[in-house]
């Protein structure tokens, strides 16, 4: 294990951790609220080199493909403080490889790790590349939750509407109010919030620990599932729509999220309801033609076996633990970035085929 | 809480408990084996009066749909015992009345405590039925192992299988091999099991306390997934059929099963790969005409927000918490009893509709 620097600023109550950062550049580091801790404990955690920062990323300190992709983008303003760019290169490009390869399934890591490293001449031409990502990942949420509002309330109909949503895209993964998260907050402010119904999410629970905890703080009125309860409600009648978020969205649509997600557009398919996938222009990867070409992130069994402390199975039970699933664009029924929305349903396309 | 006797058996290792009786009538009370501390203690409860036995199970100490009818019946001999059925009517009546409705969404509940009450003039006479009850559960899981592993070898080739199933299906859930389960242990011991994959099932992790405990005692090949990678995995081609038991089958075939159940089917019918009910014929309820008329057991928001001592989210959260969901007759591919296998797919009916 990777030591890691904690400012060890445990606070249960909101006090001055009330609005933590989820990503910060603070004096020559990089600071992360520890994600794995909330809502029990608000934690921020300090990475001063890159080691750290690879760390918190494998350990989902920092997890939301746009968070780790704005943190990727620190983290080579990181490498370039430590090893100049052109006069250190062998250990600057092995940093910022070590950095891309963190986790592979979102694309937004290795977008934002090499959209700094490709002008980064020095640190501070690196550090002041990846405030711009900071800066243009914050404008981006605003403007998904006002494309995905008007978007909900469209399909819908101005009526009080049932979301449900499945793991964390609030601020948290973000940098502030989040992609799908902030469609609902959006929703909310504008009056239209009947309720939120976030899945739990297992494996690490990001829906019953982060989502829960970003609700209560905007005050809106929610209830929490199990996941296995989604399909079940959807077709009962109880959700309006579902929106989820995006790990990696592939040129022809297939969208690549938390696994869980492809359940969800089934059922709400089945059912005839909206299935939207609320994400920002970085997290669609030309690059990728379709769904069968993305790569899975298959992690640790443990995070099937335990629940902290809590065993689920005897010790040494085998699983298979897929982080994310594919969502086929044909479940699909819009993409909401924050500079278009496409409605695949109605024939849009997100790219030239 | 209703106080209840524990004969203290807490025994880790497989000893003198290597086969625990899921229900089973001795010296004048129901022995049940504790589910809810399987596999970590093997524990067993005595009941005594039928306050004990709608204690365990509405606490899921006995679960299963087949092995809470066999308790029930059992419960009707204890009613007996206590009060006679011709002389006592009053008091008797009340109790078979409060353990016909301690859970409501399994039909074998209501359905064996009737069959046992309506011939019941004297303890031994409800006993003797509660014994016939129990035996043809018994013989109803060899009889599905056999019907199930012929239909699975004849829809998917005599090949080596990858099934999975979803909550708890074998010994436990009846009396002895199970229903789903009972098909899976048949398979293997005809060698045609290449693996099965359990979902571990949310929020009481049926499947990954009770279902890996008793693949691991066959000796199978298994592993465990969170609930939610079912879909994923099911559409990248790990899967070659899926099974699962049921609680409540309605004249029509749409059938009530754990919370869950509806997603696999979705899951199943978009990959094109079969979905088997297996459950005995007393699971059958011919008065219900369809699924909408089944009762949806809620049950407490505790189960969400908790896996033992490890909490999910921030206590008082709220949640809903549906214990079952139903599947339309459409998305099931056969269903297996221990009399029949009805091929809905090819057309086949239940029962007159």
């Amino acid at each position: 294990m990777v030591a890691h620097h904690s400012l060890s600023l445990m606070v249960i109550s909101d006090g001055a951790l009330s609005s933590p950062q989820t990503v910060a550049w603070v004096d020559g580091g990089i600071e992360l609220v520890d994600q794995t801790r909330i809502p029990f404990e608000i934690t921020m955690v300090r990475c001063v080199n890159v080691a750290n920062l690879v760390d918190c990323i494998k350990r989902l300190v920092v997890r939301g493909a746009p968070a780790i992709g704005v943190a990727g983008a620190y983290g080579v303003a990181l490498a370039a403080l430590h090893h100049n760019p052109l006069t250190d290169a062998d250990a600057y490009l092995s940093d910022v490889a070590n950095l891309r390869s963190a986790r592979p399934t979102a694309v937004n890591l290795a977008k934002m790790v090499d959209r700094v490293a490709s002008i980064a001449s020095s640190h501070e031409s690196a550090l002041a590349e990846a405030h711009n990502v900071r800066l243009e990942e914050l404008n981006a949420s605003r403007a998904m939750g006002d494309l995905g509002a008007d978007l909900l309330l469209d399909l819908c109909g101005r009526k009080q509407l049932r979301v449900m949503t499945i793991c964390n895209t609030g601020g948290l993964a973000t940098v502030e109010r989040g992609t799908a998260l902030a469609v609902i907050q959006t929703i909310y402010e504008r009056g239209f919030l009947e309720e939120a119904i976030p899945l739990e999410t297992r494996p690490l629970l990001q829906g019953g620990r982060l989502t829960t905890w970003e609700l209560s703080r905007m005050g809106a009125p929610f209830r929490l599932v199990v996941d296995s309860a989604a399909a079940g409600l959807v077709c009962r009648g109880f959700v309006d729509v579902i929106i989820a978020g995006a790990d990696r969205i592939s040129r022809n649509g297939d969208t690549a999220n938390k696994v869980g997600t492809l359940a969800l557009a089934l059922a709400a398919n089945y059912a005839g309801i909206p299935f939207i996938i609320v994400a920002p222009e970085s997290t669609v990867d030309i690059e990728t033609p379709n769904g069968d070409a993305i790569e899975i992130e298959d992690r640790d069994g443990d995070e099937v076996s335990r629940f902290g402390d809590f065993r689920v199975c005897p010790d040494g039970t085998p699983s298979i633990n897929p982080a994310f699933d594919v969502t086929p664009v044909g479940l699909i029924d819009a993409l909401v970035t924050d500079k278009r929305v496409v409605r695949f349903r109605l024939g849009e396309k997100l790219a030239d085929q």
